[in-house]
């Protein structure tokens, strides 16, 4: 039987950040057919509201450390403020969202981080996403929204990367559909000159990739985003894009698709 | 057919303020047989995170004003650090526990309330609870909980009273289920003598409730939390009781029951 196809769309800061990008977005996708599920990052209201209430950001090596009074602060944001934003917009636009974090009907388990060199604090890998939950929820017509919030199932939230999450959810949701991954991030897509906004590389596969990075045209932040996308497509999801957030309109054709060969 | 049975727990600031008295209480409602729901308040978190962030209460006639700058904090204390806390630590109890506000999954509707004499700003008054959505829930022995915050559909997310919103799933959940509602309080019932902590009034009718109002037993901050629990009984909710958090336990029968006649 052939499967049905899902649609996962991973939006970050951009989006987020932004109240009219973000409604418009939302309507996009509240049109978009058929099964689909939406991941958002956190953006910087958290450093927003951290910093109101005069808590600074621990940083190493360019990584936020999440501890336990910047763990409420993300937790308050990105499931409380962020995620209950989306879920009332999407409604609004009579998609029939449910706002979730990984605690939630035990969607998302993760563990906290190992520490080698670096505490990273309330950081969770994740370690298995419940697909059956979740194809209950679009069976009966629900969008689920993640938040980038996980839980151990031993009473602990724990902080995780969207980008993560997002890949997580569609190779776990893989075993029962055909799922499309699309990263909404800043630009149309992965860019042969970071110069022009419209120089995307329309297609990248496996080697390709390998042969951007030599370049260096493919480095820094870009490197761990894309590493998830092929991490996707190598464990069953079948189709990665990266693009901006016209990425999910039919109207638009400008934007990396990714590919193993 | 004979309706199967359905509790709902409501629970307040004497609760969730307390960490210990929380996951106590979190313990005892984990192992409570049969279908279930629990409904949570703020407590004090709402106040103190507003104070950290600068921003000072706002009340009129002793009640909460909702400017959108509180909203915003009540959205992410209720519906993030508390709402996920609370499913956090029921998944760890093995209670198979889903975080929820109103708009997720459109639980909850309501409405702005209508500015009379005073503005109470984003305070929601409910119009219609989704029991289809919350009945699938339960039958896929997942536990709803709510949290204070409810929405309009028109994408505006608003602070509702977390007593009337557990009446108010009651009632509604009353045509599938036998339906107890049990409001856990810092009491141990309704009290005969506010001096005397064991002088609970074990039964209280409608005209009993009308003898202790005379009688001034009854009064201020009792009035609407009993309101709601007559209203309740008289919608169809088969039970209601009062009491503190042991309550819910089976050992325990000093509380107050209430009933219609």
């Amino acid at each position: 039987m052939t499967k049905q196809k899902l649609h996962i769309v991973k939006i970050g800061g951009n989006v987020i950040n932004d109240d009219g990008a973000l409604r418009s977005f939302l309507k996009d996708f509240s049109v978009l057919e058929g099964f689909k599920i939406l991941i958002h990052g956190g953006g910087n209201k958290a450093t927003e509201i951290a910093s109101e209430m005069g808590l600074k950001p621990k940083m190493i090596n360019g990584r936020r450390v999440t501890d336990k009074a910047n763990l409420e602060v993300v937790t308050m944001v990105y499931a409380g403020l962020l995620n209950k934003k989306v879920t009332a917009i999407l409604q609004q636009n009579n998609c029939n969202a449910i706002g979730l974090s990984g605690a939630d009907a035990n969607c998302i388990l993760a563990n906290k981080r190992i520490v080698k060199d670096v505490d990273y604090g309330f950081a969770g890998d994740i370690d298995v996403v419940n697909s059956e939950t979740i194809n209950m929820f679009l069976q009966h017509n629900i969008v689920p929204v993640f938040c980038a919030i996980t839980h151990d199932k031993k009473g602990q939230l724990l902080n995780t990367n969207a980008d993560t999450i997002a890949s997580e959810v569609a190779i776990a949701m893989s075993n029962l559909f055909n799922v499309e991954l699309s990263y909404v991030f800043e630009l149309k897509g992965v860019l042969s000159s970071i110069e022009d906004e419209n120089s995307v590389i329309k297609e990248i596969n496996l080697q390709k990739y390998k042969q951007l990075i030599e370049q260096n045209i493919i480095s820094d932040g870009m490197l761990p985003k894309m590493d998830n996308c092929f991490n996707a497509l190598k464990k069953g999801v079948q189709k990665v894009k990266i693009g901006n957030s016209s990425l999910i309109k039919k109207t638009t054709d400008l934007y990396t698709t990714l590919s193993l060969r």
